[in-house]
């Protein structure tokens, strides 16, 4: 490509409601434009990016044995009513009524159409397995679309389903896919992780996250660096710090702690260790009869944190709120700050940690203003509580598979896999004939990748001031050719144009930067724009029969004999 | 591509409401599924097809200098209200709201976003010419959407946009555009015809539309066999018949014709030729002082068609309607079926068409239930009328460029180039600074494909009783290779997994049909799909050391040797 027949436009400043630096640089760099809140024009440089990620898509796609088709973008209510995602999708579903009043959801997945064509083509098990794929425009109606392409209300998925016969089979479709995933997000040259996520409907480690690697990611990975065990911070189990429960050495005594009502300001106070402390959260079951409704107490040491994904898996607790002010003076008699297990005003049901239900003579709330118990002990002072995993890991934690220590890392999600099991062939009566020539319900998984959000995250993991920093599979060029003196120089020009012929040919993703820019302002231009391998062509440089070679990351250029130039650069992007 | 692992799904009966050939075509071939009106699937072999069409489109865009970027689907209704078609556009446009309740259009197409995406980055005159183009999704909400995908309302298509300084730049940007669509429906392997369509705003042959030639397709071509005019039928000039009015040799007589209402029934009763005939059409233009309703009459001759567009081209009828029976009482004093333009009982205004214009002796009606006037005379008989070219041309009328006389062939619309100019630059304040550093408005084209259309028009125009035949280029598969007994047959195996290696091997698009079918089932397969190149392996022929080819349209096959099989298909594909 020459730059003069392609179209760059870059930019000095970020606009000011660019939040994030991946957001700031797709701006600068006139990857994107902004049409509306959380929707983009995809300008031509950016495009490239998709292009590029969307290939490498769809090739591990079809090297897994996934078929490729196309779902549209808009799709009737009826499929989504089957399913009852209609109703339970909310405000994120966008909806639309035709001409004639009849109503579509622009899909944000395509469960419901992919469920639809499998009950229609998908007779007889000699037909399965089977996964279809599609890479197509989503729409997610969200509250606050922010940060680029990270959280665009528009944006391109790659969501693939894959339907069998039973739940081997779809055991083996999903490790296809993880496999699949691992080779793709390896060939975009990112460092990434896969994490156990939240259970899927089959049980096990039935999803998994994939993560680009980035210090300004939202989420929270788990890993032992000792073993292969990854989490995400929803899933990843929290064992006990103490495997089991000192005994009791304090008697339990009502202490004055008048103004601490945090547990870092009793330890403080006390002179104990934050761990010795344990800290109390209120939640609230509703139930249609008002007389029915139930308060629980969940216990957590003092220097950890509710995981409320876990809290919600406690039976009893699946529709859970955090208990008001006037629920928890009701049930405590005390308003917040000084709760605690011991002495409530009314019956709460009360949910220790495991590594609350191994600790001995803590310190709680006295549900009484200005004062909290010490040396408290379970079973002595209290009865034993209820014991679950309600609490986030933290780093240091020992690994559940026993096999280390915890470490967390940042992360963004772009990819997902999921065993779905029957809940969509069953909701919408998908079935095939087996041999026996008896209806089954297809068993499905889904599989999806964030293609225009990966954009964002590869930006987030490689940046320097200067600008983007591509990985050489999906930069928006491989190699930019820069001639000082284009317009100027003969041998300049002669030399360069001989190079690009030669690079294109060998296929090479090579620019020409033939604008006839300043050289400061041409190299600030390909340095945010990213472009991973740069060759200089001068006056210079041509006197010695050399050119200069500077990758994006590199702090100095190299000098290249004219004649090694091509081979130079294979060599650089076969590295 | 082995068809065990690619998805393969046909029907022998095409659906009860695909109405034409391409439609069960498509359906019976698994190329497309219906979701719901006017809205498809495109299944994997569809899409293959689709995405080969795309390629091409992409390569010849490129190739003639446009910049490919990508605009959403969901577009804010303020820029649509900016140029004034979020309310010009009516039922057609799909109009939805985000949860904010703000208004948004699916894209039918882009010229708001594009022209906003210009206005912000095309600052001066040095960026220009530049041509922005994507192959994106878009909706059109059809009454009636039906044949599948030539009406569809969601559908793709490439519209490209292109901005120049003035007249001339875009002059030269549309030229270019044009040679791209020639190059491209070249490639395409479809026999089409570029005609000249009603003017765009800037005049001149300001618009050129791109039919696939199809007995089956809803537009009449005109051209001239013998010269390269072409136009389509609204835009086609209409000489006069006679170039001269033949002088009066007739008196004016009022002619009993009893019932004879139409022309035709004229013509008999009065041993006359049609040709003798003028027919009346009533129209009327309202206003808002009801008294100031006018009433046109429009003259043809008995054997010519009304050209709507045309007639909506004379000044004072461009927002006409037909008249209604009362109306037509009203003024000519009788009601339809005699009607003429000598002693209406109030005033009318009367168009001849040009071949009327230069009738003598003519016939008409007397305004008078039952009664014709017979040698009617202008100029002696009535006044000399407003002449305009108000009909449609038939075959065999001079060719407006004098060059021959004109044929009528049948097309089916798949691209479009529009001289543009200002018009949306303008209602945008699209400018860009001249040399004089004066801001001047954005001079545009715009240019379309539609995409998925085009599967329609080349099947319309290629198929026969056995099903789809592809030109090569879009085909979903170049080559099949069919194997008599792959699991049976050891040597049959060998030969044609060595030939499927090679054939890959030298990137021929070829799919092995591995599925185990009998040798009917499979011809059949192919032959409904469309595949152009056929290649049978059996034990018979591998006997004397040959295997079968037969191109899609050959009436037998013929035996190759296994050693210059691949360079055979090579020369076929080469053809």
């Amino acid at each position: 490509m020459r730059a003069s027949r392609f179209f760059i436009s870059t930019l000095k400043e970020a606009p000011s409601d660019a939040e994030i630096v991946s957001h700031k640089l797709m701006m600068r760099a006139g990857m994107i434009k902004r049409l509306g809140a959380g929707i983009y024009t995809y300008m031509p440089m950016g495009l490239r990016v998709i292009r590029k990620v969307e290939a490498i898509v769809r090739e591990e796609m079809n090297r897994a044995g996934a078929v490729e088709l196309l779902m549209p973008v808009v799709q009737p209510a009826e499929l989504w009513q089957e399913t009852g995602r209609w109703n339970k999708m909310g405000a994120e579903l966008m909806r639309v009524k035709d001409r004639h009043g009849r109503d579509f959801a622009i899909q944000p997945t395509s469960e419901e159409v992919v469920t639809d064509v499998a009950r229609s083509e998908l007779r007889s098990y000699k037909q399965l397995p089977v996964n279809f794929y599609h890479i197509q425009t989503k729409f997610r109606d969200e509250r606050r679309p922010r940060f680029g392409l990270m959280r665009g209300r528009e944006f391109t998925m790659k969501d693939a389903y894959s339907f069998d016969r039973d739940v081997d089979g779809l055991k083996k479709s999903y490790q296809a896919m993880y496999d699949a995933y691992v080779r793709i997000f390896t060939r975009f040259g990112l460092e990434f992780r896969a994490v156990a996520a939240d259970n899927g409907a089959i049980g096990g480690s039935g999803s998994h996250e994939f993560h680009v690697v980035a210090a300004t990611g939202e989420d929270a990975l788990v890993y032992c660096p000792t073993s292969d065990y990854a989490a995400n911070m929803e899933a990843a189990e929290a064992l006990p710090v103490d495997s089991t429960r000192g005994a009791a050495t304090q008697a339990l005594e009502k202490t004055a702690t008048p103004g601490k009502s945090k547990c870092e300001a009793v330890a403080e106070l006390l002179g104990l260790p934050l761990a010795r402390t344990v800290k109390s959260i209120v939640l609230a079951v509703d139930n249609e009869d008002p007389a029915k409704k139930e308060i629980w107490l969940l216990l957590l040491r003092g220097d950890h944190e509710l995981n409320e994904v876990k809290a919600s898996k406690i039976p009893g607790l699946s529709t859970y709120r955090f208990a008001n002010e006037a629920e928890i003076v009701e049930w405590f008699g005390t308003p917040p700050g000084y709760l605690g297990p011991i002495g409530t005003k009314k019956p709460v049901k009360v949910v220790a940690d495991r590594t609350v239900a191994n600790m001995a003579d803590f310190v709680c709330g006295a549900n009484e203003a200005d004062f909290h118990y010490t040396g408290a002990n379970w079973g002595r002072d209290l009865p034993e509580p209820l014991v679950a995993d309600i609490r986030n890991v933290v780093e240091g934690d020992a690994s559940p598979d026993g096999k280390g220590v915890l470490a967390i890392q940042r992360g963004i999600e772009v990819g997902h896999v999921f065993q779905l099991g029957t809940t969509y062939s069953e909701a919408m009566k998908a079935t095939y004939l087996d041999e026996a020539g008896k209806p089954q319900p297809l068993v499905m998984g889904c599989y999806g990748i964030g293609v225009t959000r990966i954009l964002g995250a590869a930006i987030e993991q490689n940046f320097d001031d200067r600008g983007i920093i591509w990985p050489t599979s999906i930069a928006p060029f491989e190699v930019v050719l820069c001639p000082m003196g284009y317009d100027r120089s003969e041998a300049v020009k002669t030399e360069i144009d001989k190079l690009y012929a030669q690079l294109s040919e060998a296929g090479v993703d090579v620019v020409l930067d033939d604008r006839g820019e300043r050289p400061g302002a041409m190299f600030a231009d390909w340095e945010l724009i990213g472009v991973p391998h740069r060759i200089v062509v001068g006056d210079r440089g041509l006197k010695d029969g050399n050119i200069e070679y500077q990758g994006r990351r590199d702090t100095e250029a190299t000098q290249v004999p004219l004649a090694e130039a091509l081979a130079f650069i294979q060599g650089k992007l076969a590295a």
